[in-house]
This record gives C-alpha cells, structure tokens and sequence, in this order.
C-alpha cells in the first residue's frame, strides 16, 4: 500500500530565526555545503521554508525595517537535498534532476505577505530613480486570494511559486560566476549603457562573509572561512536556476535542473505567494515563509540529452520549465506597451530592459488616474499576475514590450471609456425591454 | 433596421502591384499622406491588405526573393481611414482613437504564407550572427491552422493580428522620430553594448525616397519629394502605434491610439497569421495578404485622461491594448530560460535582450534534439504562439527572459524524458487492468 | 507544390430558394439520395449551406413566418458527399469517417441571423407551456461577435457550429429508426412521464412526402414517392450524428462518423452562429447560412475499433467528437441549478430533463430582475455561449442539473449584491489611497 | 491590523468516530439541530469534515466495507453553524447567505480518497444494473494530483469541492420534502419510466431514527426521537442546496444560499478531491475528509430580490452559484454522445438521464479498448474531471447528452487513430529535416 501524504524533510518555526531552525539555513551557493536530508526518486517530500528575509522584514506597517535591510544575508535557502535513485544511486553531475511542484502554499498560522521597494541606497529596484524610497505593502491571505490593506480595491488569487530552486554548483561553475560578475562590478559603468538610469545599483554582488549563513558549516572554521569567501550570493538567477523567479512555476510544473555535484543538492527558498512578470520592484513578490511539496526524477545523462552549453564551457547551461494546466485564467486584459525611448527622449537600439521599463512606468502612470498612488501602483505591478512580454526585438531601432493585467483583480472597470451616452446594440438600458414583434 | 455585414473601405486585388490597386498603398508614415476612405464610429468596416512586401516575396519555395529583397519598401499599409463622430466630426488630436478588431484573416483565395530570415548583409534578425543566411518556409493555411512542408511535424492555429496599426504623426511627432533615430545611426555602434553581435543590422532606417509609396500623393510633385524625404519608415512600433507586433492582437481585441492629426488618419498592414513574441527572426511571422474587420470609436480628450507622457513632450505616449477572450489557449508549455550571460560566458548588466536572445537559442538547440535543423527551429520560434516574457529585471545582474512553447503544436512529445521504466502510479501498461479487490 | 486554399464543394447563392440551388439541398435521411460530390481524404473543402429553414424564416423584425412555419420542411442540407480515400477506395460501411472542421463562419455578405421560439401549437419548445407563442430575435454580426436589437444589454462572440452533421443511413438503420420512432409517437402519452407538460409537443416526427425535397433525386418520379414515404426526418439526432446540435463542435473541432454506406455520405446544415447547451427554444441557435470547410479522414474498421453496440444491433452505435483548444474561454459563470421536482411541487425520480428545466426557468426568472422580459431571457438562453450540465444524477430522487452562464456576455454586473456597503479590503475608494506606512 | 489566517470553527480528529468529535457531527436536515458554532460575515473561517462516511470506508483495498456499507448513516456534516453580521444580526429567513469558498483540501496526514460503488441490493449506481457488484478504488493524492493503484495510466489534478452544503430548512420546508418524496416511493415503480432499468435502486430515502446523529441534540431524549423521525436525509440535493455535487465548486467559488432559519445554520460535508458531472457510481467522487476556509456575506432580503419561487410555496428555490478564474483547465476533451434510445433499442420520448446514461456507457465501452476493464472506466467517469452536458433537449424524439473527457488526463493518446501512414503535413518523420530552399 501507497504511502499517505509527503514525508517532511525540512520544517521551519517561523517563531526561530534562520539559524536556530532545527536544520539550518542557508544563504548562499557552495558545492561543499552539506546536504541536510535525503529523498528517493518518486517520493513525495514537504520542504518548509521562511521568507527569503529569515523573519527580518515583519508584519509592522511601518516600512522601517526594508529601509535598514541587510541585503547580506538574503536569501535563506532550505536544503541542500541529495537526491538518490531507487537504488540509491545519487543524481551525478551531467544528470537533470526533475522537480515536479505538486504543491505549496504558505504555512498553516502564518498566512501574510509583504511587498516592497528598498531605498535607492540600499538595492533599490527596476524604476528606482522615480521611486527611491522603501516602500512596503502588507498582504493578507484569504485561502488562495491576498488582499492588502495598502493597497484597496484590488484582490486576487496568488500564482505561488518558490522564487528559488537551485541545485548547487561546481567548483567550476562557482568560479565561472564569481569571474564573470566580478569583471562586471570592476569594469563598471562606462560599459554600460543604462549607466545614468541606474547607477546607484550594486552592479553585481559579489561573495563576502558578512552575513554568511552556510548550513551544517560551522562557523569559525577554516571551512567556513573559506567557503563564506567563495560562495556565490543568491541574488541572480544562474546556469543552475537558482533565482529565476519564473512566476509561473505553481502547482502542477516541473523543473528540469542541471546537476553539477553529487547528489544534486537541491536547495529552494524565497516563496512568492504572487508575482508579476520582472517582480519590478525588486522586493517585488508577495513574499512569505510557505512550503513546497515536491517529487524528483532523475533524467541520466540528460544535460548531454537534453541541454546545448551557451558558452565556452559544458556549464553554461539553463534549465528547462514545464507548465502545468493548474492556473489561474484570466479572459481579459488591459495592455501597456513601451518602447526602447527612454524617459529623456533619448532613443535605445532595441533594448527589451528600456521598452520593459517604459511600459511599467506607462502602466504606473494609467493606474495612478483611477485613485492609486504611484508608489501603490509600482508594488501592484511587482506582486500581481501581470504579464511581461518582449513583443518586438527586431523592428531596429525599437524593442517593444507590453505589459499586461488581467483586470478582474480590480474591483472597479480600469478600461478606458468614452464618457459619451454609447451607440449601438448597448445603447441604454431604457430600452432594454424592447418590444418583441409577434 | 441594422446593416448586415461590413463596408468594404479598401479592398485589394492580390494579383496587382501595391502602386496598381485601386486605392494606392502607402509604405510611410507622413501626416500630409491623404485619406483614402472615412468611416464613422460604431459603423463595422473591412479593409484588405497586401503581405508586407506588396507581393514582392513569392510563393516559390527557393529563398531567392527573400535574399534579394529590397528592404526600403517595406510596409505596404492600407489607408490612411479618416474617422468621424455620429455627428460627422472628424477625431481631433488629443482624442484617443479606439479600434475593435471584430474579425480578420486571409483574403479567400490567397490562403499561404512565408516566414523567413533576411540575408546578414539586407536586414537579418535578431539571431543573425549565428544564422546569416537568407532561408524561407511557405506555411498554407487549413482554415484557423497552418502547417508548412518546410518544418514538418508542426501544426497549429493562428493568433491572427496585424503586425501594423497607428495612426499619422503630426508634423512635430515626425520631427522628433527622425531626430532621435538620426542620433542613434550616427552616434553607432560605440554608445551600444551589443555592438559585437549585431553591427551588421542597420542601427536605424531613417527616411528615404528610395522604394517610397506614397498613397493619393502624385508621383514626382515637389510635394511627393519633400514628403519622400520627410516621411518616417514603418519598420520600427513608435507612439502612434504602428509596428509593434503584439501577437494577441487578435479577434476582440481593442486597441487605444493616440490621435495626433485631424481624423486619425489610421493605416494598417503586415497582417500576420500567426507569431511568435519577438519575432525574431524578423521576417519571422507568417507574414500574409489579408483583411480586418474593425469598428471605431472616439474617446474625446483621452490622450489627457488616459495617457501620460513618457518624455520631454505631450507626444511621447503609447497605445493602449485590450485583449479578449477569444483566441486559441494551451494548456502545457516547455519553457526555455536566458540569463543576461551571452554566448562568450560574457556577463551583462540585467539586459532582458541578452536574455532573451540567449532563451530563444537554448529553445533552438533543444528542439534540434527533435529532428528539426536549427534554421527550422528559429523560423518556427518566430511564427508559432511562443511567449517571450521578462521573467526577472531586478536581481544584479542577471536579467531572467523565458521562452514557452506550447507542446500541443508539435506532432511528438518534446518533453525531456527517462529513458528508464517510469516508476510510480503510471508504471506500465501490463499492470494496467489490475485485480479490483472485491 | 501544395494547394492554395480549400475547393468550394457545395456553394449556395442565398438569394434563391433550396430546390433552385446549382446542386440541390436534400432535407432528409435516407441512403439512396445520390450524393453530390466528391472529395478525397485529405482535402481542404469548402461547403456552404442555407439556414436551416431554407431562407423561409427571414430578416422581418415581425415574427409571422416564425408562426406559420412550416416543420415539414427542415433542415435544408448540403450534400451527399461521397468520400474516397487516396487510391480512390471510398468509404466502406464499418469505417470510421473523421471529420474535422478546419473553419466556418457566416456567408459574406448575409453575416445575420435570428433566434426563435415556435407557436405551441407548431413544434413549440422545452418550455412551450410556459412561452406558448411564437417570437423572434434577429442578431447582426461584427465579425465574431453578435447584437441583436431585441435583446440590447448583451453581446458575445460567437461559438460557431455545424447544428447537422452527419452520414448516410443504411437501409437497415433507416428501418430501425422508423420503427422505434413510429413507437413511441402510437404509445404515445400513456408511457410518458412528462405528459402533463409537453402534450402539445409532437413526439415524434414519421416520415412524410410533405415538404420533402431529395436532392437530385427527380420529383414524380416513383423512386422519389419511395424514397419520401421512408426518408427519417432531420429533427432528432441519431446513430448517424445528425442534429446532434453540439455547440462546442467549433474550429478545431473532429467529428468521428460511422460510416453506413459506400462513401459515406456526408451531409450538413443547420448552421449555428452560437447556441446554448440544450438549444431550449428549439428554432434556439442563432440561425444562420454559412460555409465549412473541412477536411475528411476514413479510419478503416473504425466501427469496430472504437465504436461499441449500445443496442440489439451492430448499428447501435454513437459518433465521437474531440474538441480543441481554439473556442473563447470565459473566467467567470454564474449558475443555477434545478432539481427533478416539476413547478407543481411534484418529486420526479433522477429525472435531467426535469431539473434542467427548472435549471433554465431558474435563470429566465434571474434575468427578469435585471430588466429582461421572460422571453428575451429564453430566447437569449437559447444561443448564448451558456452550459447545461448533468451535475448529479444518482442521489435519489433528486436529478440535479445546472445552467451556467458567462457573466461577461452582459453589459452589466448580473451578480447576486449586497446593498449594503462592502466591508473589508474593498470598503471604498475613499480609502483608496491609504497612507503608505515609512 | 487584520487578522492572519483562519479561525477554526469546525476541528476534526480523523482517529475519532463522528459521535466522538469535540463537535458533534450530525447527518440529517432539521431546523432544531443547534448550531454548535457562530461566525460574523466578512471573517475567514475553517471548517473541518469527516469523509461522507464518517471513517467507515477505510483505506484497505478489500470492497468489502463498501458491500456492507450501511447508508443509513450518510452523510457526516460538520454544522450547524450561525452566521450574524457585524452587528451581531443574524441572518434571517428570507436573506441570502452567500459562502466563498477561499481553500479547501485534504486533511494534513490524511491526504487519500475512495471512490466507489454500491451493491446493488445496497444503494446501487446510475449503472447498477451494468455494474451490480461493490467496487472499490483507492486514490493517493500527490499535492494536488491524486492517482490510484486500481486504475493505472491516469493521473489528474483535483477540482476539490463540497459535495454538500447548505443551509437548515424551516419546518415548513422539511414537511414540503418529506412530503414529496413520500409520494414518490409510496406511488413507485409504476409512474416511473424507467422502472426496468432502476428497480433495484431505493427511490426515495425517507426520515429514519435508524443511523441518525443529531450533533448537540442529546440522543434518547423526547427531542432527539421526533428530530430523527421528521429530519430529512442528506442524499438529494434540494432547496437549501445540500448535496447538489456541482463538481466546479472549488477556489474562487461563491454559493448563494437561502436562508430558512434564523442565523441561517449552514452545514457542510462530503468533501470530493475530484468529480465528474453526475458522480454517477453514487459513491462515485473521491470521498474523502477535509477543510474548507470560507466567507460569509449576507444579502439581506435577498431570496425576495434574486431567487424566484418554482412552486406552490416562496419557499420552492435554489441556490445560486459563482464559479470563480481558479480552476484547471484542459484544451482537449473527447466527447461521447446519447440519445435517449436505451440499450434495449426502445425510443425514449426527449429523456436526458437515457440520453446520458447511453453516453456514459459508450465511453466506459470506449475506454475499455485502452486496457482498462468496464469496472474502472466506470469508477474514473464518476470522479475524474469529465463534464456532462445536456448538448439537445428539443428535437423529438431524441435528446442528447454528452460526456467530454480531458485527454490528458491518460498516459496515452486516447483519440482514434487510422493504422495508415499519415498523409499530409505530418506525414512522417523522414521528412522533418527537410531541405531548406535557399
């Protein structure tokens, strides 16, 4: 007989703090991070995990604790997990590991969320230089829908998702990242073009100690000292998934994972009960502590099968997503579109992150005539079921992006219209009972 | 009693070249192009449109006419259509030109289309580095689906839409469209991050007599000159609309123009049968003769109530989009990820076009996997209902695109898959009329 | 080189009556009506059809012709078409004929249509005893979407379909039906439960030479006296498919037919621009001409294969239908429900008939409170997008169907509302703009 | 600052019977059942519920408990609760009480269903008479999958919903039922059609002290023995809703209830993981325990201003019902049809339950040729996503019913299929690297 239910193979008391979870956390990208639980091929296991904040960013509505964030120690991460066959085989380096989402949700007596931007100084966002203050809504949940009291009138169901799933890298990989990214970070801004837009963003975020969490490693080792000086931050998305906030990874999808070390070492984190395309705002989801009920697979060989190296080395990878039927469907939208112009006038050649940027503050700027505050419409459009979409990459010299919202989530018609008496068949209402010739 | 059907406003002999049809096509934007037809609001239109080209790319199958084609007379528009109110006004600048797609598709009698990637040296496409060769698939239509011999074991129904729709620019929109694109084709290729991969694409087209139609305009007047010289090439999606291939802009949808001449001045063209977001292979959708059934509206003032400039002037704003529930839905996607690395393991600054680009190669060496040949893979990513989404443009520095591909259009199961027995509930088929126990 | 676009099979001129159609309309079953034309598998037809009344019922706001129809004479259908396989083998009985329907839509230029209900004494309705009197609705079409005059407040994309498609009867089949049908109607009422309600209704409609038109089959001659005595009226559906009046079976849809005789005789009519489950007001689609254009597939053996005998004799059988992706999805219903109890009081036992229609009074008696008249509300609940299910059927001695209803056919918000004012997280705009906490 | 989460209004220890739960449960309709808890409108709410059966169908593969099932005690609600509003107010006879379902779900640990059929000397089915013999399938639950060792190949996500809700009914309510239903099981057998085919099933359940639980009402009392001697069965669905087994009402749904008592006592049990329209094996969803969070508003006067009476009495309505965006959808279904001719090849005179149970038989005979016996067709129609639809209910004789069935719910291709070689554009995969004319 079938077992009843998943096995639990991380749990979390929100009341704790990361590093005083029974299994801790962590909070960065090491292939020498120990793995804290074991799961078979076709098991189905629970993993719990707190928001990407470890419980620093609170339920107050005061917005002082994400304007004095410490952006170190994000994002606490569950696992690593090693993944084992039916014989007990571990998922070895060139394998894919397939993780289907069979559920999540966040946890039982902890059903809230927040929204939010960080002050320009301090990470920032996508549109930081129109909104350089910390920001942050609260959202509260009611089943499967959120609502927040700082943001009226709007409600919808959560498309939730684990911002992040990673196995952990290669020495190699690890290596590959920290050069690349420090090569960004030291050749700055004069490589850039957004330079003037963006320029009080960190460039990149390279490994340092201060705020390591790393596991099963004790603190004050060599090892630790070590790993804390090499492993990579969790902030972007990378060759092993890691951050890539698909926001359409919900119940039902499956993610294809290179594995580059023995065992494959799963970690996830960063739960979203929502999330708009780009998640704009930066802290842009609605994010929340939540658990993740999930069974893996192993495809042998399947990075040779199934995955083209996009570089110079067999690492440079990305993994593959399947989505699932169980959505929640929108029938109707309302569309915003920029162009690769920026705000200045100034005309870009065919850059998606320029159009993108435009449609959002296109987007901020429609919300704002319908009795949202811009900073109300900027965390709607991070945390809500948009879309984002590269609509046109080859029409030189504009990129097109449109953004999209589904407008049942408000309570009122967003739509435009005409404020003329209407022609035709809706004409009236008075005429409604119109006689029927017999 | 109501009309029965619509009113021809422009309608099109295929066999004829754009400068012999009836009412002579324009492939310029120009507010002193004159109106060829006027239509009320609320009145239910048809307009018929020539592919793109004019007819010039043939229904061979050798990619002859793609690789030799003259890029300056791209694309022929039908129109410009002159709106006015139930009272006979015309739509004034400020208003907001509202256009409801009521039907659309291929002329009878013409049901084919092309998809194809321009020669390296004439145009490319957004992967032109990697395919520089001009190639081309000829896709027939069986009512709402199209299949092409050119990439068997694909089929699938088109999200119909016009790659092109706006409205005339005034005189001082023009003026700013071409100073801003001027810039860009001078100040090249060292203010442009991406100049080792693209810089055989033109940078901008800026205008020229060369190829010029010019509609109702006489040939060889001073007046056809000075507009020749003036006039805006329709290639790139700018404030009035215009080219800004959004694939859903299908039947039902709704589409908000600025209005910025004396009756709109609306002109349409490119009708797609089917596209992919981006398309990018430029040349990418399946690209078609047709015809649009719309209906127009006029939201008095609605530039001021529903538009906000993005940039130094009340001229720089963008349309509008609703989108209905009317069109083809998937229930299961394979998606494909880039990160903002690009093929040299070079790490860009959170450049969703990097991403993306990176994205669409990955889903191309994938789906080589299959048995299709790379050129085949990225035309078919052009043309088919794939969406290009901005998945992450906050976490430094990697920008996070995705690619998804509806599975249903694919006659096999691309699906990555174990090779192995699969484990679990659906284990194999011998045990499937397992005992019931009674 | 592949053809372009579909050959026009069966074309109809709407301006002239059935039996002056090039090749003449046939309005019922029977397997000596010689077919019409030919097509191969694998061909991409067209076949156009009149309405189902032949242009008898017309475009007059008055609904005279509605009152005096004459049933003899329905449904005016296209056809035979015989169907031959690659080698020009047709169809042989004991096949599977697969259908699928490629497009379809309204004629051009005749893109209207109406919805009905007949005299109680003239073939009535499902609720004839409670509309007992003829009335008619016109509805004008802008391009997928329909309006009708008579029913203003409401306007819905149309879910196209074929009313009628089906194969030619074997003889043996044809006697099958006479005699069961021939059965009822002399047992008559004693037998039936819904007796009280349905009295006026004719049980079943026998063969007659009245109104009999046979194709190419030469009139006064004695072969068409036989064939008129024994012909099956077109009304109810069959083994054949026939009248099956599904209204999902929309572009994309497959019909998979057995086959009865050689070539399989295809025939079709009843064109529906859109109807409601159930099609309650029996002339309840909105009628229509139109075109198919279809595409055809034997499955040899396919009787056998997929088909099983639900009846003393291998011709018991029903068609198979698969329905695709490309329909308009709505996110929103609202539902009534009827339970087998009549509106006497009276319990029934599992009876569907009986609760669905109290599923449907249900929902005109909800539609009147909204400024509909009963009529309006029937005739609209017949030819709208709405969907009548079997929810449950075995909790005695309740039957429970329901009817659910796209809420976004209407220009008004028809949900069930407080008065008062909401409570909670949309309590009013006045508090739209809540502080944001910093 | 609002509250997080749900207050739990109903617990359950699944260890424990029904009668030893700190709540009591109870299994009968009467307005004298207490309530045992009180809920303000606008507070998010959780309630717990036993399986149907109260623990006595357990979770061993033997059907040996479903043989002996004793139906008198069906089915275990969780209830009665009082709903005031935020003045304290309860609801009243005459308001509407409106129920959103905001989650609901297995028990944590008790993730596992059944699905069933009865004896047919023990309760039966809608095919007892095909299917006489108790059967039993076990369904393991993978987050919101749910699959079973007795019916491999099939694995589907969960339209989880309550199979009964409802409010308390007045006396006078309960006597119109006992009433009723009275008449139908005294007059028997020859009012009713479909007497050879149904004989052995009960026609009505009417009042029985036997198996009664009466939550708080102390058993052995004076009241509890006239309780149990009047209050009506929980089988049918009826006017206060009940077991109305409407299989979309899951997330995002709304349920417009009567209210016939003071404060409404609004009762639910019967949890279903998944559901086809009709449960047609009785037993026949994936019965199992669970929680649903829940809302209440009240509409004052409501049943004046929304419900319309279909009876002799105001008290002779339905419930309402709101289906909300979040549910799975499929793209392709395959469609079996009936007409209401039965197995015998008698004429039914416009018979739904025929004409469904004629479809429900075709695709049990239809799947039976993919590997499955007729025993596990028939328990997967009753509980997997299918939908059955009254597709014709006018055109005499025969009405039609369908029954869709989501293909990809199979681990094969379930379509029919030609053995041939494909033609056309997927005609064989030799051909896909075709060459590109260049």
């Amino acid at each position: 007989m079938a077992c009843v239910g998943s096995r639990v193979v991380v749990d979390i008391d929100v009341k704790k703090k990361p590093w005083e979870q029974k299994l801790k956390l962590h909070n960065r990208w090491h292939p020498h991070i120990p793995s804290v639980a074991e799961v078979s091929v076709g098991e189905l296991v629970r993993v719990e995990m707190m928001d990407f904040s470890g419980g620093g960013i609170t339920h107050t509505y005061s917005a002082e604790d994400i304007k004095n964030a410490n952006l170190s120690i994000v994002h606490y991460l569950s696992g690593p997990i090693r993944v084992l066959d039916e014989g007990g085989i571990p998922a070895m380096p060139g394998d894919l590991l397939a993780v289907e989402i069979c559920n999540l949700g966040p946890l039982l007596g902890d059903e809230w969320g927040y929204t939010a931007t960080f002050d320009r100084e301090n990470g920032g966002g996508f549109l930081t230089d129109h909104f350089p203050c910390a920001t942050k809504a609260i959202w509260y949940f009611e089943g499967i829908y959120a609502y927040s009291p700082h943001i009226p009138g709007v409600r919808f169901p959560g498309l939730t998702h684990p911002g992040i799933i990673g196995t952990a890298p290669s020495m190699e990989l690890l290596n590959i990242w920290n050069e690349r990214e420090r090569q960004v970070e030291e050749n700055g801004l004069q490589t850039l073009k957004l330079c003037e837009v963006l320029h009080s963003r960190p460039l990149a975020n390279l490994p340092t100690p201060r705020g390591c969490l790393l596991g099963m490693v004790k603190e004050g080792t060599p090892e630790w000292e070590k790993i804390a000086r090499e492993a990579a931050r969790t902030i972007p998305g990378r060759e092993n998934g890691g951050n890539c906030d698909i926001k359409n990874l919900s119940r039902g999808s499956k993610i294809y994972l290179p594995v580059f070390v023995e065992g494959a070492n799963l970690s996830t984190g960063d739960m979203h009960f929502s999330q708009g395309d780009g998640e704009v705002s930066f802290c842009g989801a609605i994010e929340m502590s939540g658990f993740l009920e999930l069974k893996c697979e192993i495809i042998r060989d399947g990075m040779k099968k199934y995955l083209t190296p996009m570089g110079p080395t067999p690492l440079h990878v990305n993994p593959i997503f399947e989505i699932g039927p169980v959505e929640p469907r929108f029938s109707e939208w309302l569309v915003f579109e920029g162009i690769s112009v920026d705000e200045s006038g100034r005309q870009h050649y065919l850059d998606a992150s320029v159009a993108y940027k435009r449609a959002v503050l296109n987007a901020i700027d429609y919300l704002a005539k319908f009795g949202y505050s811009k900073e109300q419409a900027y965390l709607l459009l991070s945390c809500c079921p948009c879309e984002g979409r590269i609509s046109g990459i080859v029409d030189s010299p504009n990129a097109v992006a449109t953004l999209a919202i589904p407008t049942a989530i408000f309570d009122q018609d967003i739509r435009p219209k005409s404020s003329k008496v209407p022609v035709g068949p809706n004409a009236g209402e008075e005429t409604r009972r119109s006689e029927m010739h017999l």
